[in-house]
């Protein structure tokens, strides 16, 4: 099956991370697919995956900080809101559904391979500029969208969560962020972007990221 | 006339800012309740102000970024939402109908009186933390809003500018405002912060940014 | 054995950090003191901790960035330039003397164990104030003096290793790190510090700190 | 005369800096040229700057953050080294033949125009990256460079000054920043750096950092 089309810059720092097929095709992945993940590990990557959303949607509130256009702070921090009065919440109703409720939420210990992806993410914004920021941020956003279109239709205990990453509502989220990252790499560094030294180092921030997503699976499949 | 009730943090800042009265009863902020400001210079302010309102903004996705929590990342990120899908669209629409259309707003050369104050905050933000931030938002944030509760139902050419901080939706924002300025300080600092070192900081703050809005008001009555 | 005293603050987050022996006595250090630790494994560790040195130097120069008077930021400072001037230079020699040459060792991939940490202090200290990143260095700068301080005598192989921390230098920047730290919370939060909410949260910086530098070592004793 | 050779992106920026004139040939330069500027001024202008410092300091230890390479690093903190170490203490003794004594200049309120510049330089520098600081850096630390090397020789009661800025230490250090400046340029960007989108951005830093320094010649002109 082919990747899908999230735009030019993620089809060049996907092709160069060597852990890509690792992490989309994870044991992880692979269990939650075939519905035979354990519910407390899967329970346990909720919690952990909550705490994650929160420092993401700092990073993603940092970037609304970085933007150079009233266009990229609105893509930016529509993308903020959305996590902090859609997603997080659905991960309240889902966690509470199972028993964890918000107390307990709130109360999850971050997993060091929980904080090493934010804190990356975060620092290399916080050094960086936005394309920094993009280019660490984009293995999760547009990583889950490959791993949903790939998973969707199949069913099994975990089809809510895969349908959510599967569904056109965040297919069409990840066409958008793909299109932000090209037009701010080609509105900041010109269309031969790419030849550029500067490419080099983004490309390294996308493979460090993917394989710290790498490590969230892990954690999430060791339960611990 | 007394000052509205924003909270506690703002009564004790306000009456340490020894400028406070100089910006809140500025000869630009007469002018627009007399009337008799020249448009020139209205314009001049509008495009200046929303040159400010991008910073503005960007400072607020930074109050997100360095949150503490889901309800003060989602005051932060809803106010953001507000100033980049509403008053900034207001903004461009007011100076359209004056024939200033979107290219030249865009193209607006942000003044040294302008920029002081954004990179003031933005700076003291970055710097320190999610306390520095509100101590330097709140002269403008709510010094409009005591402008507007005093100029309410004075009529004029300016009407609709007095009556948008005037309304009844910016003094209740102006309220949620001190709120959370309020619950920051106290869940950081304790009850007692107001006797800490730090306390002395904070009121620097907003008593410089006081006087940086005097600056911004300086440089709207002369126009230039 | 009683701990060094380094000053007040670090007396107190020491005994709140739940993994302050583990990380002290750790299996790594145990190996170092005992000199059975295998030179592979020593080797791998200076070069992850080669990497690590740039990261803490820059976290550092963020403590001058963020600093409230000329004396810290000469105190920060001071360190940054020991750092980049002297104990990394230290690192290229030694690994040099072991056959790995500086292209080498500035080729080196930084281990997800290790970036873990100085991300997280890089991030604390971005989001947070100089007291945020004071609570996350504090760790490392004082955890390897009471660990230098405990094993020095112990000779071996690593002897060298062993009294550059355990040494009178290295010992005095502790008593001095241990002062800079006491002053930034007096001067900022008053001698009552330790009863404001605000303590907890440096505390927990501590304690997380303290977590990653038990993974790091974790790393080193794994030798991948 | 012609200017100084510090490298090709000052040549450049210089050239596109619309009021590069106004700030080296100001009336400010010219009465420390011609020895009529009045002695009140010129200690106005001296405690002024020495809180620009404190915080120009800060920004070349943001540069060490921001950096890529130790040699950066190396560079940007040699650089936090002697401004705190020798220009401070410098302005500290000259104060201090002339009856401002240390708490009196540690006391010093700062002007608008004056933190204008550093705000500035200190926003840009932390939502931007490396290059963006050292573009909005350059006209102050250049500048100084260029002024001191036309007035070098002209003597009067400002020769000591005169003779800072344009002796043979101040001019290696312009010749140094200058290649520090031109060697990240082409490492990030290539060798055609100029020709890219961003190459407009960081001339527009330079210009608007350059139109700050006026500012601030103006206030030092005016003595308030």
């Amino acid at each position: 099956m082919t990747a899908p089309d999230y735009g030019r810059a993620f089809a060049l720092w996907r092709d160069q991370a060597p852990q890509w097929r690792e992490y989309t095709h994870h044991a992880f992945v692979e269990a939650v697919r075939q519905g035979d993940l354990p519910r407390p590990n899967f329970l346990h990557y909720l919690q952990q995956d909550y705490v994650f959303l929160m420092h993401f949607s700092r990073a993603w509130a940092l970037a609304a900080v970085k933007a150079d256009s009233l266009s990229e702070m609105r893509a930016a921090s529509a993308t903020v809101h959305a996590l902090v009065h859609h997603e997080m919440p659905l991960h309240v109703e889902i966690c509470a559904r199972e028993g964890i409720d918000a107390a307990e939420l709130e109360a999850t210990v971050e997993a060091p391979a929980n904080l090493a992806y934010t804190r990356y993410v975060l620092e290399a914004g916080y050094s960086g500029d936005f394309l920094d920021l993009m280019a660490t941020l984009a293995p999760c956003v547009l990583g889950y969208g490959e791993i949903g279109a790939r998973l969707a239709g199949s069913g099994g205990p975990y089809s809510d969560w895969i349908e959510t990453y599967g569904g056109a509502g965040y297919q069409q989220l990840c066409h958008d962020v793909g299109a932000l990252i090209d037009d701010a790499l080609v509105h900041r560094l010109g269309a031969q972007w790419h030849s550029l030294p500067r490419a080099a180092r983004l490309s390294d921030h996308f493979a460090m990221a993917t394989r710290l997503e790498v490590g969230f699976w892990d954690m999430g499949l060791a339960g611990v």
